[in-house]
C-alpha cells in the first residue's frame, strides 16, 4: 500500500486561498489535499509516513453550493454499466471469475469472450494566455453554466495531447500548442483518469463550441472556484496556482477521493490521495 | 498541430548504446525517439520548428529479432473489435454517427444507446534496486520467452498506482513502494496508454508469478535490449538509462509510432513522438 500524508488547511474565500505549510521534505513525497465544505480556517499536523517525502501541500475551502462530480465530457460516456451480453455474437453473458483471473468478468455463454471493462482517459487543456487561463461554462448536463477547462474522453486512435487539442477546438474554438503535461488524476470511484497538458493559444482567438455557452480568460485571482464543474478541475487549478507562486509548473500524479461522509455531488469535499510530482 | 524534432543516433550494439547530441535547448520541447533496426551509426541533423524547444535525444540501435507490438498484459484485452451488439440489451447495433458527434459509433437500433470504444490504460512499475532494474521474462503470449517490466491493463476501481503496484505483485512476486511518475506513452495505433512509475522493493524480495518464466535484476549496462517484449519497454528504458546518466530522472510524456515501411513486429522500428517532459 501506498503511504499517505494528510494535511487540511482551510481559506474562506476562494479568490484568497491559503497555501501555508508548505513543508520542503526530500523528493518523491506524497500528500493530501483536503478541500471541504467548511469556511473555518484548520491546520491540521501532516502524519508523515515515509522519509521520501518531498512536499506537503493542501488546503480547504469555502463551498456554497452542491453539483455532480461525474464528469461526462463531450462525446463519450464514462459510466459503468453492467454487461448483460456480448457485443461480438450477442450471446448472454454470465458473470464469474475466469481461470487465472481474479475479478469477476462478463463471459459470453455462447462464444467465451471476456467483456473487460477498464478505466477511461479524459484528455484536456490547461491553456495559459498573459498570465490568464482559459475557461469554458457547460451549455451541458451535468454540471450545466459551470466552469471547467475544455476536456473530453480519449478516442480510438488518438494521442493523449491530439485528444486535449482536438476538444479545446470542440468546446472552446481555440487553436493550441500543447506545452507539457501537468496532471494526471485518477477517480478511481468513476473509473475516470484526467490527464491535463499545459498548452498555449496558438492564436489570441477562441469563441464556445456547441457545448460551452461561454469561454473566457481568467486571472489567477479570479477563478470562480465557487462555480467550477468538476472535482478534476477544481484539483488541478489549485495546484497550478501553487506552482506559479513556487515559480514554476511540475508534473502532478494522484488520485482524487470523497471524504468519508460527504455528498458525492459536493466537489469540494474531495481529498487529493497519494499525491506525487516530478 | 505539434510540431516535432527528430534526430537518430545509432549505436551498434545493445550495451553500448549512444547517447550523443543532448541539445540543451529550452523547457518544454519536443523530441522524437528513433529506433531503428540499422546496426551503421547515422546521426542526422535535427529540424527545430519551435522556440520552446528542451532537448532533443534519440537513437538507434541493433535489432536482431522481430516480435509482436501489441501488448496483452494479465487480465485485460485491448484489442479493438467491431462491436455487433448492445452489451446491455441484447439488440443489434447499426454503425453511425451519432447527432452533436463526429464519430462513427456503435448505436443500438433498440434501446438507442451508444457504445463507445476507448483507448486502455496499462499501468507498470520500473524498480530500482542496488542501481539494477526489476525485468520478467514472460510466460504467456504474445512475447513469450521475451523481457518485460511488470505491467498489466488498469482495471476499474482502482487507480493508476494501485494498478501498477498490483500487476507488479502478481508478475514479480514483490512488494512495491511507488516513488513517481516516470512516463505516460501512447500507443494510438493499438488503443493503449502505459503509465509508467519508479518503485522500489519493500523488502529485497521476489519470485516470478504465474505469467513469468523468471524475474531478475539487471543492471543498466547488462539490460536486454534485443530481448524486449515491447516497444513501451525498450523506450520507457532508454529514457530511464538516459535519465540516470544526466542525473536524475524526469517525467516524459510521448507517442509510440512506427516508422513507415517498417514491420509492425519490429519493436525496434518505433518511434518516440512529440517527447514532452516534466
Amino acid at each position: 500500500m501506498l503511504k499517505i500524508l494528510q494535511m487540511m488547511i482551510a481559506s474562506t474565500s476562494s479568490s484568497s486561498l491559503s497555501f501555508a505549510n508548505r513543508l520542503n521534505l526530500q523528493r518523491r513525497g506524497f500528500s493530501i489535499i483536503s478541500l471541504s465544505s467548511s469556511t473555518t480556517f484548520r491546520n491540521t499536523p501532516s502524519i508523515l509516513s515515509t522519509s521520501k517525502t518531498h512536499s506537503v501541500k493542501s488546503f480547504r475551502m469555502s463551498s456554497t453550493r452542491s453539483d455532480s462530480n461525474s464528469i461526462a465530457p463531450s462525446t463519450s460516456s464514462g459510466n459503468f454499466r453492467k454487461v448483460n451480453f456480448c457485443q461480438w455474437c450477442g450471446g448472454p453473458t454470465k458473470h464469474e471469475i475466469p481461470d487465472g483471473d481474479e475479478k469477476m468478468r462478463a463471459i459470453c455463454t455462447q462464444c467465451g469472450k471476456v467483456a473487460y471493462q477498464n478505466p477511461k482517459m479524459v484528455v484536456g487543456c490547461l491553456i495559459e494566455h498573459e498570465e490568464k487561463i482559459l475557461l469554458c461554462k457547460r451549455n451541458i448536463q451535468p454540471s450545466y453554466g459551470l466552469w471547467t477547462l475544455p476536456a473530453g474522453f480519449m478516442e480510438m486512435g488518438e494521442s493523449a495531447a491530439e485528444g486535449a487539442i482536438r476538444e479545446t477546438q470542440e468546446e472552446a474554438g481555440a487553436d493550441v500548442e500543447v506545452l507539457s503535461p501537468f496532471a494526471q488524476l485518477d477517480i478511481p470511484l468513476i473509473g475516470q483518469t484526467y490527464m491535463i497538458f499545459l498548452a498555449k493559444l496558438k492564436k489570441p482567438h477562441f469563441s464556445p463550441g456547441p457545448e460551452s455557452i461561454e469561454c473566457r480568460l481568467f486571472a489567477l485571482d479570479e477563478i470562480p472556484f465557487d462555480s467550477l464543474a468538476f472535482s478534476s478541475m477544481l484539483v488541478t487549478l489549485k495546484l497550478y496556482i501553487e506552482d506559479m507562486r513556487a515559480g514554476k509548473p511540475k508534473f502532478h500524479y494522484g488520485t482524487i477521493s470523497k471524504r468519508p461522509g460527504t455528498s458525492p455531488s459536493d466537489i469540494h469535499a474531495s481529498t487529493l490521495d497519494y499525491h506525487l510530482q516530478s
